[in-house]
Parts: C-alpha cells; structure tokens; sequence
C-alpha cells in the first residue's frame, strides 16, 4: 500500500482501522520510555492492547546502533514474520529509528508512523527518511523507506513545553515558505500554539508533495534544505561547545544541545537574507520573517568570533559535494531554488544582518 | 543507472571503464582476508590502486552485525560521501554484507560487485538481496539494493576447490530447470568444471529476467526458491547436527557445515520427487536429476529418524506462513507453480524417494 495520512484526533480508532483493513498477523508497538509512559495508555486502540511492546531510551543520544539492535532482537525473538507490522509512536527518533528497523527486518516489514510532536509530525514521519546516529554523524546510516500509514493528531501537542511545540513550528514555516505567499501569511501572523489540524495538514501536504516528485533526494526534494544549511551548523556549533562532543564522538550518540527547530528558524532568517543578496528575495518577505523568529526564538548567541567554525560546519555538511558550500534560496516565496554555491563573504554578511534580526 | 551486468575474463580492464563513466568522487574496496590475498593482486585495474581497502574477517560466520560495523565505520572514518562507490570482491558474504552496508551507508551510495566463486556469481551478487546473519538466523536484517553494476568472469573459478565449484553448479541447475529443456539438457550432460562463459551469462540471466519482474519478492521471483525449502531445512539440520548451534545462536554468526549448493542439489531432487506426486513433473527428468546429484554430490546422510527434525525446519523456513509448509514446484521443465501446500505425509515420501537416488 503507498504511504497514506490520516489526520483525526481519534488516534485509537483510526489504528484499529487501519490494521482491520491489514493482512498482519502480528503487531509490535515501538515507543521511548517517555512516550510509553504519557503518551501509550492514552491511545484508545483494541489492537495495540494485544501488541508485543518494545520500550528504547529516549532522546537523539539513544538513537545508535546498539537502539537499533535492541529492535531487531525484540522482532526476531518474538516471531516476526514478514507479515508484522511495526507501529512507531513518539517523536523524531522513535520514527526514524524505528523505520529504520522495519526496513531492514527481513529485508523490509511493514510500519506505521504515530508522530507526538509537531517536529516529527511535519518532519520524520513522513517522506521516508529513516536512520540512526553513527559514528558521532547524526543520521549516518538509514534507508529510504515510506511508512505505510501515518497518523497525525494535534492531540498529543497539549501536553508539549512550549519550546518543543516552538521548534516543530519552524518547519511549519519553512513549509509556508516553500507553499506561497497566503499559507506565509496565516504562518507568520499567529503563534505557534494557535497551529489548526487542518494548518498542519496543508503544511504535511506540501513536503509530500514534493517527496513524491523526488523521493530520493536527486534534486526537488532539496528544496526542503531550505534553512539547513546554516541550521545545520548552528545545531553542530551548539553541540560542539556543550562539551558533550568529545564523549559522543567516542560512542555513536549525539546529544542535542538546541533544538533543531531554533537551529532552523534562524536558518531561515540567515538564508533569507542570502535569497535577497543574490536572487533579489523581497525585503518586506525577509523583514516579516526576522521580526517573527526574533519574537518567539530569540537569538542563537553567536559571535563574529564564531563565523570560521560556522563556515567550516557548512563545508562538512552531507549536502556539500567537495568543499562547496551549497543553498537552497528563494526568489519569492513559493519559488525555490536548488544548489546556490555561496561564497564565505556572503554567509558572513548573512549572518551579520542574522544577528541584527534577532540579537 | 539500473543494475548492468558485464560478462568478460579482463575485470580489472572492465572496472576502470565502468568507473570512468562514473561521478565517483571516492573508491572503496571490500574484500575478505582471503580475496584480499588471492584475488586482490590478480585484478589489473588502475582505480583500484588508488581505493580505499577494508578488510573483513572471511567465512559466512562473520557475516555479522560487527562486520557490518565495521564496513560503516571504515566508510564514515575515510570521508565516504553520497558520491563515493563501494567495490565488492569475494563470495556471497562479501557481496550480502558490502551490498547491505553500501544500500545503509548515509540512505545509500552506489556499490559494485565482482563475484569471485561461482555460487555469488549466480546468486548472491545479482538480484539485489543483501543482508547479514542476525539472532542466529541467515539474512535476518538487510535490504533490497541492487548493484550498480556486476562484473562476471570465469577466471576465478579455475583455483576454486572442486567442491565450491560443484556448490554454484546447483544454482546453475536450478536456473536451467526454471527456463527450460535445451538448457535443462546442456547442463546436466556435463560436469560442473566445463561451465563455460557464455553459459554462465545464460543462467545468471534466467535469474534477472525473473527478478526483473518482482524485485521484492510479491509472487513470481518465489519460483527461484525451487529446491530450498528441502534445501534450507537440510542445510540447518547439517548446521544444528554439527555443534556449533549453541555457540552460534548466542551470538549472531552462523557456521556452515553443509555447502550450500549441496543442500539446494539435494533439495532440488526432493522438490522434483514432490513436483511428480503433485503435478505429474516428468519421471524421466526426475531419473536424470536424481542421477546426477547422486553422481556429483552424493548423500546428506539423513536417515527416517532425523525427519521430525526436517519438517519442523520447514515449517520455520522464512517464506512458511502461519506453520505451514510451502515450495515451489513444477509441472515441467521451465514451467513453475509457486506456493503450494505440502502434508507432512508428501514430505516423508519425498525424503525416501531421495535417499533411494544418493544413498
């Protein structure tokens, strides 16, 4: 079956559907500890009562080899068939992990996607990139795989701090972006908590649609980069002067020092700004977009003192092809544009005038 | 590019031609300790020189997650970007693994494989299966990828011990028996040694014609299972028989202790014997079959007590569905029937039948 959405906030019933209409003869539910405990008694399904559980440790640290292994054991100890079906409920990792582990479980089984936060509704749930951490390189080692069926509910954001809902928001925006100029304008002019099922919907919409041009990522699909480039670097810089670098670059976890949505709304600004040095991207559109990171994210901190690191981090980033350091832009909002070498000058200006948005 | 297949006895010469018209920014080389010190030095080809080696462990009890580990690490160390190419060099383990960690390594980069034993050149290295051993079950984890290219020759058949030759020569059967009665003919009127190029390129495209249809394995490519049902129960009765199961379970290694192909040619008698019982398959073909196998690969050595221990193996076997026995059977040379349903009784019968041809 191609991959399918459904958006509803009866989560249990829809699942039970799902799996009614499924040939599978037996179902595991993947969750982290966190989302076992808060999330799973609340999921009013008959299926998943009968389903065998596997519990991993929460957090992108946890999202390793050993994460993944642990998985695999728990499938092939319990009798899984080529048949099962992998449900995966949490955020970002449990989806791309757990992906990950019904792609390669017998050479592929079947799984379905219950995204609890609105990053990994907007994100890791959908399009099919699965993965771990390795190596201290964040997504490392993965597949391509679609999940069957995905369910995404605003029900589960109650309950998330603010700054989770705030970090899932910013590819909300970045979507908005890639979308037009109405969807821009309903993004920018309300906070994030006041996100509408059906807002959420239309934004999923507009990353599946360009998956389904480009699911491999051969060109298209790397519109969605817009903002992670500098993002990217942003979340490695903050990672690497949390002095957690060492330790982890040892084993093969990474842990999170700023969200990667704060990372990617500042991205945004910064590549923003880029858009409008180079491709003559509207100041109105840029000017909008800084105020509103600069309200609700604040300043990432960095310092001039920071941009050779930055730029660096940008050269060693996996879109890069020897060195190069490579954008997605944007000449309006709504029209996109692939692969825009950029020289070290203008990121530096880009981030000068990043710090004058948000400092 | 899609999977190409190149049949010529010059494979270093055939290598830099098929890297030369590759975007391949960085060449890594797999091999295992023995095709690193055997066939390695015998492969004239320039970009070989300059490619980066990594070395496994060899023998199908490596075929692990370590190895697998290994192969990403030895990537991610060296600076392996989506542009770079991995080679495989060796047996249906290197291929399996290097294919595996190649279709993995950042959601996949381009692999090569050049089979170095008869049995991976028409198997394991063509119809993108990959995979390692796991929980002490062969090809518990892995993926479907195909080569991006394979490179076929003879020539490194000639050191290859008659027994590992004879191995591959059951695959070789079974493709004939799969495309019809001139090849079914040719290949059982001659011994094993006197496989010549050409036929080789005949048999491995019987395979690709049938991958070709159902890559993942949904209905048709089930007809290559011919002879594995029977086959695969007699190789993990051989394996479990041999001592080695309590060691290996605990890790995730398997030891061999039948060949392969010799567990596939007794196999193929077996399914043949169930194919003339069930479909009314020729009994002269059955006669000429039995005879060969009894002349080039002799007797597992099961007798009626090791039965019970046979048919629980089937009923465990990958492509079993809720217990039940399945193979794929014929009506004739060249005319397959996949799934059907055997009893336990049919299976018994059977076994008799092929002991009174090898024993």
């Amino acid at each position: 079956m191609p991959q399918h959405i459904t958006y509803t906030n009866q989560v249990g019933a829809a699942l039970d559907r799902v799996l009614a209409s499924t040939c599978c003869l037996r179902l595991f539910v993947l969750t982290d500890e966190n989302t076992h405990q808060l999330v799973l008694p609340h999921i009013d399904s008959k299926a998943l009562h009968q389903a065998t559980e596997i519990i991993i440790h929460a957090g992108d640290e946890h999202k390793t080899l050993d994460a993944l292994a642990q998985v695999w054991h728990a499938l092939s100890d319990d009798g899984a068939t080529r048949q099962s079906v992998l449900v995966n409920i949490g955020g970002g990792m449990v989806c791309d992990l757990g992906g990950f582990a019904a792609a390669t479980f017998k050479r592929g089984i079947r799984f379905i996607n219950i995204p609890t936060t609105l990053l990994s509704a907007v994100d890791a749930a959908v399009g099919g990139k699965t993965g771990i951490n390795f190596n201290g390189l964040k997504n490392e080692v993965g597949a391509f795989a679609e999940a069957d069926e995905v369910i995404i509910s605003t029900c589960f954001f109650k309950s998330l701090p603010p700054k989770e809902l705030r970090s899932g928001y910013a590819e909300v925006i970045k979507h908005a972006m890639l979308d037009g100029h109405e969807t821009f304008g309903q993004i920018i002019e309300q906070a994030p908590q006041q996100l509408t099922l059906q807002q959420l919907e239309a934004s999923v919409q507009v990353k599946q649609r360009i998956v389904a041009q480009d699911p491999h990522e051969q060109g298209l699909r790397r519109t969605l980069n817009l903002g992670h480039t500098v993002g990217h670097a942003l979340e490695s810089w903050a990672f690497q002067r949390s002095g957690l670098a060492g330790t982890s670059f040892q084993g093969s976890g990474i842990r999170a020092s700023m969200p990667h949505g704060y990372a990617v709304a500042w991205g945004l600004v910064a590549e923003a700004v880029l858009s409008h040095m180079l491709l003559q991207f509207p100041s109105d559109d840029l000017h909008r977009l800084g105020t509103y990171v600069r309200d609700h994210y604040g300043t990432p901190g960095i310092t001039c003192d920071d941009y050779p690191t930055l730029l660096e981090l940008m050269r060693h980033d996996k879109k890069s092809r020897q060195g190069e350091i490579n954008c997605t832009l944007l000449r309006h909002i709504g029209d996109p544009v692939i692969d825009n070498p950029i020289t070290d000058d203008d990121i530096k200006t880009a981030l000068d005038i990043l710090r004058d948005y948000v400092d």
